[in-house]
């Protein structure tokens, strides 16, 4: 892998590109759109497995494709801009001006960069951004059948199947053109909880997940650089990273790089949570780079629009960041809209309190005004906002227990039954919806989560963050994490929000970041696997018999990090000839089992069948006799003792 | 922490000792019994804190305790061997002699140094090691009458409450004299599936236990080093961490150390799995200073007596080699006797065949031979030999599954039906016996394990190693594995084996050891939880209250890994003053949901009840509001769009 060079003597971001060990990126053609070129990573195996190249679910981008030049100062390319306009309904406008405080005040060698490009954003045309466009259900039928689809859900329901259909449709069939053999009956092994995973994804099936409201394509029509994307229960189960500086660490280049490591090991999304100056210019250098959707929490930056004073914040503060947010083209926005004012003493004997930060500003808001958040009460306009950019609702979950000792509690399940409501108000608005879940929660409570979750929010996909299923381990949280994340997966959530060996602790490096999105993407796969997903298990399959064969180099290349574990076998282990070896350091060369299997396996191919007969004959007679003597022994116990039982 | 200083010019293994950060060994002195002296660890909290010292279970012998003074050339003070003679029916002996080939024939610089001490053996007097005591049921009942009970199992059987009994459910309850406030509240809202925790601990109830069978003291009479401990499914989760040299890497020192550091971060039990040479002296050096109870696959040293060649392996050799271990003191035995010449043609179309060591070498024994395995017909034997040291049972999964496709296989369901039959024997024998589980298993085939190894082995004590669920992730097998172990200890599994990071790929060391152990005892502490152990939560809670309130000190002293954590906060935030200010790097200073939380406490606490009425009372009214529109949205949107569901 190459670090990119800088092109200018400004501070370009440095990004990591280059293939995978032994990856090649291919673009498959979609039948019923043949234009659009849909990537996915094969992995080539060693000649002597005489197997085809594995197929894998690509996140990285172009930055893993060789052939593909990287300009970070002009970001990836924008075809997606193509698309929406043909199927029209919007338009190009001046968009609005950066204002200092976009950025915290931040000036001169303090102030970051301005991404050096600005393309004029896209809306749709029935919005007018600079006033205050409640829509109002007394108008005319005929003024609203004007409404032109913009949004996936709104195109869905118009029975329309867009290209970012037909781009997932394929994506998530690793460019199959048919069925696997035996996927029917892989489903019906697997156990899915009432999910309905389909054997082969077309692009109806697509779009009537999605005017379902049980999946979302979350794609901002003012990023056009991303790769679409599918978040569903029906679907593979993505994973997202946070990244994003603070107040008290990191930099622009630092977050850009980020995004792109976290997206070469596999995050599906990335959320930016920037807070402290420079947060505009941040994620306009993320946003114009990524190829995957970004996600924020907008109120994040409206804090610092009012110096970080949450009795300061106001619903005009707040709607100007997300106009300039959807402008920007963040994907989707989390919106803890469901925190309401008289939930907010149920949470006052908590262990732990409101940990989410959305959350907590929002109490603080409502109790300093003694008044109903503004996110509740301006819900609708928040809505019309954000069809008119395509931007996803990530409905937070301000109230998400902190601890072991507040899962599952009336203040959580409060809010949860306010996003239900909420999420048909966004659905009759044309939004796209998803919605955040917890936390930190014992095993025996994951499930109920999740049925809830299903139950009040009719189906629409949940974003769960692990839940951490023991508070005990700070250092290890990715790990007590994922625990509850696959198993959640399991249930149904259809997003992972990743959890670093830093949570709790401090801000996460490049290496942690790495950590969590492997553990991530291994706890989805663990989740996709016991779904009974039809493709799931072919990478299993093929690293298992790598393994088997002693074929080093193919399971280190189809591992989800190849780089560890081709490390740790060298630390052992390092000369190359022991790459090829028929054992490794945990058995020596007299001891392996693998190696004695393959001798085992020979043997009985040679075996005939009369031979198979009386050795079954011999086992069976010997059981016979087993048993005889266990039933005396029994006999002769039950005298020899004291009976307790 | 510090290292034990070597007090001899061979090489001594230096140890790591001291106490963990603010914490103090404690010894109480069960009612029972006071004569007593049971250890736990208590963790002294920030006197701002204003909370008692939290209790924790204490693997780590003595080498955590300042007050004693460790002597590795001396092994640990060997209290047990009073209680063994006390109770009668064992004599002391010669034993048998060292040969060159218990040490694989190393002579010279290459041998181990013997442990300068050679305790006498100590045997059931009615068992004569020199011949093949084939127990004979025909034998009259007088002479059947007269066994004196050897093992905890004929104990508990025969009504007797032993010192080990008294002394682990003083230890399962940490300390504790009476039950916990809310107990069997909290019992109740767990899910145990079936599993009967008591809300108190007694000696009977361990005793009820074991002797149902559904419990093990693992306590070879010739370890009276060891601090007795409890496995079973009604009883804390246990874990256990392999170590061990191989033909390839590792060394004496290295062995004796990695034990000491497993038990330090929290291995309950520790499998010393070496190969190659100087296994019989490495073993001494361990088990002389080990607190917790060794566990070994006797098969491993076996085969190397033959030179590494499994055709050539013997019943005497085997019957030699448990002899030896069973002197040494060994807790437990692995014993792969329900791998049959009838099962091995069944893993012939498996993806990765037999991957048991054990399994695969008795697979290939058999084969050569063409004849049952001598572990199979000569269980009542070995039953024999094992009974009169009170080695326990660990019946070996030789047929576990490899790789996720093997899982639940047919091989493998066979072979535990064996494993079941042959716990009836065992139990009929006397002894002690838990039983191995797999291996590699997808989430949603997790529990059928646990119920299947429920219903064949009789609530016998399930041991299983992770299950791993999924096999892509090579290098972060510990998570892979780490949530099927949490998910199996859930449903009953009584002890984890746990799998470190090298897994697969090499043999671990120091730090992988730690990782290993650390996220185990997450997993089983995840399970406690999910069970609804009364006193699991203790923990969780105090670290969550450390949390909120900002007692870094607290928060690291608490975790599992307080290292760890401190060296993550550290790595942002160094500076002495950020360990007690109201802020961490994640957030920084304006931004912090637990300061904003508190305040949020604060107010709420000052609000009168008409307050709060009134604020309910909007919040109705609002949220019909609220309904109202969505169903105006609602009918709108139908009237808008194409129905497609």
């Amino acid at each position: 892998m190459n670090k990119h060079t800088p092109q200018s003597e400004f501070a370009t971001p440095t990004v990591t590109t280059g293939a995978l060990p032994s990856s090649r990126k291919v673009y498959t053609h979609p039948k019923a759109d043949p234009s659009l070129a849909v990537p996915r990573r094969e992995i080539d195996l060693h000649p002597s497995a005489n197997e085809p190249p594995v197929p894998v679910y690509d996140t990285s981008g172009p930055y893993s494709d060789p052939s593909v030049e990287i300009d970070v100062e002009k970001g990836l390319a924008r075809p997606r801009t193509a698309w929406v306009l043909e199927r029209g309904g919007v338009e190009a406008y001046d968009g609005r001006d950066v204002k200092p405080e976009d950025n915290g005040g931040a000036t001169g060698r303090y102030l970051a960069r301005e991404f050096p490009i600005r393309h004029k954003p896209l809306k749709a045309v029935d919005f007018d951004p600079a006033s205050s466009l409640e829509r109002d259900p007394s108008r005319s039928e005929a003024e609203r059948g004007s409404k032109h689809p913009i949004t996936q859900y709104e195109f869905a329901r118009a029975g329309i199947i867009t290209k970012e259909m037909i781009y997932v449709a394929e994506r998530e069939n690793l460019g199959r053109q048919e069925m696997l053999e035996g996927a029917e009956e892989r489903i019906a092994a697997g156990e899915s909880f009432g999910a309905e995973i389909p054997a082969f994804i077309t692009p109806e099936f697509v779009r009537e997940e999605i005017a379902k409201g049980r999946a979302i394509i979350p794609a901002n029509i003012n990023h056009p650089e991303l790769e679409p994307q599918i978040i569903g229960r029906n679907f593979l189960v993505k994973i997202n990273a946070n990244i994003g500086n603070s107040a008290v660490a990191s930099s622009v280049e630092e977050e850009v790089e980020k995004m792109v490591w976290a997206t070469r090991w596999g995050a599906d999304n990335v959320m930016d949570l920037s807070t402290g100056r420079n947060i505009h210019n941040t994620r306009e250098w993320i946003i114009r780079n990524s190829p995957v959707p970004i996600g924020t929490v907008p109120i994040y930056q409206a804090l610092e629009k009012v110096n970080g004073i949450a009795e300061d914040l106001t619903w005009e503060v707040y709607r100007d960041t997300l106009i300039e947010q959807a402008e920007q083209g963040v994907d989707y926005f989390t919106i803890h809209a469901g925190v309401r004012l008289a939930y907010i003493h149920l949470t006052a004997k908590r262990v732990t309190g409101i940990v989410s930060r959305g959350g907590s500003i929002m109490a603080k808001w409502m109790l300093a005004h003694h008044t109903e958040s503004f996110l509740y009460t301006h819900f609708e306009e928040i809505c019309d906002i954000m069809r008119a950019y395509d931007v996803s609702f990530s409905l937070g979950d301000g109230l998400r227990p902190g601890s072991i000792a507040d899962a599952n509690d009336a203040a959580q399940f409060a809010e949860l039954e306010t996003l239900g409501e909420l999420t048909k108000i966004a659905h009759a608005k044309g939004c796209q919806v998803m919605i955040e879940g917890p936390g930190h929660v014992p095993m025996h409570k994951i499930k109920l989560n999740m049925d809830k979750q299903l139950r009040e929010c009719g189906e629409a996909p949940f974003y769960t963050l692990g839940p951490l299923t023991t508070d005990i381990a700070p250092g290890y949280d990715h790990i007590t994490s994922g625990i509850g994340a696959a198993m959640i997966g399991w249930f149904g959530t259809a997003m992972l929000c990743y959890v670093t060996p830093k949570e709790h602790l401090g801000l996460p490096d490049r290496d942690d970041v790495k950590v969590g999105v492997i553990t991530y993407r291994l706890a989805a796969h663990a989740a996709d696997l016991a779904k009974g997903h039809p493709a799931a298990q072919v990478r299993d399959d093929a690293l298992s018999r790598a393994r088997f064969e002693f074929r080093w180099e193919d399971q280190f290349n189809l591992a989800l990090d190849p780089e560890t574990a081709r490390d740790f076998h060298d630390q052992t282990l390092p000369k190359e000839a022991h790459k090829v070896a028929h054992f490794c350091s945990m058995c020596g060369p007299k001891f392996c089992s693998m190696k004695i299997t393959a001798e085992v396996r020979d043997y009985a191919a040679g075996m005939s069948d009369n031979e198979k007969a009386d050795l079954e004959r011999q086992a069976r007679e010997a059981e016979e006799g087993m048993r005889e003597k266990s039933a005396e022994y029994e006999a002769m116990g039950r005298k020899l003792y004291v009976e307790t039982d």
